[in-house]
């Protein structure tokens, strides 16, 4: 049953709480459950196509008034087709596996005690995001799928797409849990204000999970203001090596893909370190290929004898430039190549290209990062890209979830310990009965 | 090859540094070679068992003199038996299973470029333990097992064990890897001050985990003035439920053992729920069977009609005793006992006793905490008798790892992805190659 409509707004504790609540009764739903509540959502946004269309307008309008960056407003444009790969995206979600009563131990401990554990939602997750109105729905799905209730934070811009995305989502839920039960409506809820998300900052007996999705400054602020765990990282500082023994053709190719295929992203290169045996002979053409693509390059004192390109500082060493910006460093050798990844980089994710496995193994097993790549290009460091259906964020930490995470990093687990009376004092002392820790 | 021996002492961050550059070695060792070490360490230990027990003959005369409590001169006691216990524990971690290098992911993105995940060791752990000079093998050899450097910092009161056990340790490691190399003596490194402990906790680009024993205020002190991640958990406020279906002699026993076996072991209970319909038969009993233990009992209200115990106040609910005190609630249902547990609970290990498989299902789906126990007591959640052999500590943290933590916790993975000269741009756009994402 939904609680009584109140004749005062609630307040943020209360909404939180709510959610809270919902998101308890949505943990133990079965997954056509929730795969239904996840279609009934599709349909809905298709239905009110229009409507969310020109809400988005409004956010346009405002957004070219105000004169904010054409990537911005691109970003934050919807248009038939967008919207139409949102609604595929929720539908995306139903055919991934449930992530949830995965049974990972099953194990009896001693006669007639049986130890399980067994994967359980977090509770509930906020996800801040900036101007993407796409990430509704992608975050609601991923969240419902996974048993949690989800408090999203969109940037300004795309307040009027977000509340209608939000409403949307909402009624369809609400229309199906007054008809037949299911997933109660307020296990989504969408916060529109600057103080508002302050304010759950602070909140970690009701929050299990921050997930920022935005500009380093912004993931460090929130990883600074809280107390809650936060999945995601501030810096991309990634690099390729090229080594004396790479295919240097290839060197090229995966540097410019690194590099230019999409700048902005977390999992491009920032720093190119060349083996000085083959700097004079790869240099050249890899300046070649990545200045046809825009890239300003800037080198090291030995990389500008070979190459006539600009002065890097010590501060381009550990800068994620998110644009079309490349410095590149000479070394002597793979272990100078990893001092140099160990002391600038982010741990996010770290290229070699080589012929030589055993340079290769160095390099997989030295660097500390939660990539290590061998003849790819590091763009492939993505959610999506290895198979997981989804991604909810990159983490950089060195404790799991580490690097792309999917619906994973949205569930925990607990020990169920089920016994017929059992005490600890029989199992210690002199005549203790003896555990049998087999596993079922 | 061993650094060469300086003339000026090093810093702690050259310390830190050689442990850190130590474990990079380490984490490539097969466990062949780690049990090698762990083995000649078993030996030194027992060759040097009498500099050993003299050592800490000196932390008992200087505890004596300052009149430190009896509990905790016990547990700063070694003597022969403790000492073969110890030893027979660094051979026990021998036989665990080697947490490195399990491939958890192997998976085919596209033809010829291949992701696996693979477990690797965290780094460099930090362990900051109060009086128990045992832990310093414990730790120590769990550390090596699972390829990580380990600074200690050891309680004060056990200065003198703490330093002998370690230069035992590390004169078998610098002996076995002058002679044969191996594992690096600089594996483990044991600081002996307070303001080494404070300099570390600022240390989050060596130290990758902070494993802290000790006292609630300890820990909360360590988790609250460190960026570093940290394993453990301030508070044990468990909790058992004695639903109206309980087998009431049953719960007698369970409340004694959960309460008395080792009160002041976290996973002991502080607080018991009875359903009040069972409530006047259940109480009295169960307060014989545990004043005859020396349990001294504070109820609430509804208790205090049904037998003659003192009052529990509201600061009752939330303090976790360490000690034989037990506060004790009358409630009219489990949705109350499971509402109480949300409020004062500590997301520790949670009971309850009944006979109902619903209520006990409602019960174990609903409360949130890392143990969720049914008809048996809360002290089995212990890393050793969940069957992992080991235990680093016990986290209350909802993101995992979560509750008993053996040697999984001082493991995390890297994604390894190897191509043939793989771009992304060739999986993007009109004519974009698709992925095959074949688990191989």
């Amino acid at each position: 049953m939904l609680p009584k409509t109140e004749n005062s707004l609630p307040s943020l504790v209360e909404i939180i709480q709510r959610t809270r609540n919902a998101a308890i009764a949505l943990a133990k739903s079965s997954n056509t459950v929730k795969n239904n509540a996840l279609e009934v959502i599709a349909i809905a946004l298709e239905e009110q196509a229009t409507l969310i269309l020109e809400a988005n307008q409004k956010d346009i309008t405002a957004a070219n008034e105000a004169g904010l960056p054409t990537a911005l407003i691109a970003r934050l444009k919807l248009d038939k087709n967008k919207l139409n790969s949102m609604i595929a995206g929720v539908r995306d979600v139903t055919r991934l596996v449930d992530p949830i009563g995965d049974r990972q131990i099953h194990r009896e401990l001693a006669d007639g005690l049986v130890l399980e554990r067994r994967s359980c939602p977090l509770g509930v997750i906020g996800v801040i995001f900036e101007a993407r109105p796409d990430a509704v729905t992608q975050i609601a799905a991923l969240g419902i799928k996974s048993g949690n209730g989800v408090i999203l934070k969109g940037g300004s811009e795309a307040v009027h797409s977000c509340e209608a995305i939000a409403k949307v989502m909402q009624n369809a839920l609400e229309s199906l849990y007054a008809q037949q039960g299911g997933v109660s409506p307020y296990v989504v809820q969408l916060l529109t204000t600057r103080a508002e998300t302050l304010a759950i900052l602070q909140m970690d007996k009701l929050i299990d999970l921050i997930i920022p999705r935005g500009s380093n400054q912004f993931v460090r602020y929130i990883q600074t203001n809280t107390h809650i765990p936060v999945l995601g990282h501030a810096d991309g500082v990634c690099h390729l090596y090229v080594d004396e023994f790479a295919d240097l053709e290839q060197a090229v190719l995966i540097a410019v893909d690194s590099k230019t295929q999409y700048p902005a992203a977390c999992n491009a290169i920032e720093t190119m370190l060349v083996h000085s045996a083959i700097a004079a002979k790869f240099l050249p053409s890899a300046m070649k290929a990545l200045q046809v693509k825009g890239v300003e390059l800037r080198g090291c004192d030995r990389t500008q004898k070979i190459i006539d390109i600009s002065a890097a500082s010590e501060s381009d060493w550990s800068t994620e430039y998110c644009d079309l910006i490349l410095a590149i460093k000479v070394v002597d050798s793979p272990s100078e190549a990893i001092a140099h990844i160990t002391t600038y980089g982010s741990k996010h994710t770290e290229a070699i290209m080589t012929s030589n496995q055993a340079i290769a193994d160095q390099f997989m097993a030295d660097v500390d990062a939660a990539g290590v790549f061998h003849n790819c290009s590091t763009r492939f460091a993505d959610g999506f890209r290895y198979g997981f259906g989804a991604e909810v964020g990159i983490s950089t930490s060195k404790m799991p979830p580490r690097g792309p995470v999917g619906l994973e990093g949205l569930v925990t687990y607990k020990y169920h310990l089920v016994g017929k009376g059992h005490i600890v004092a029989d199992y210690a002392g002199a005549n203790a009965k003896t555990f049998t820790h087999r596993d079922l």
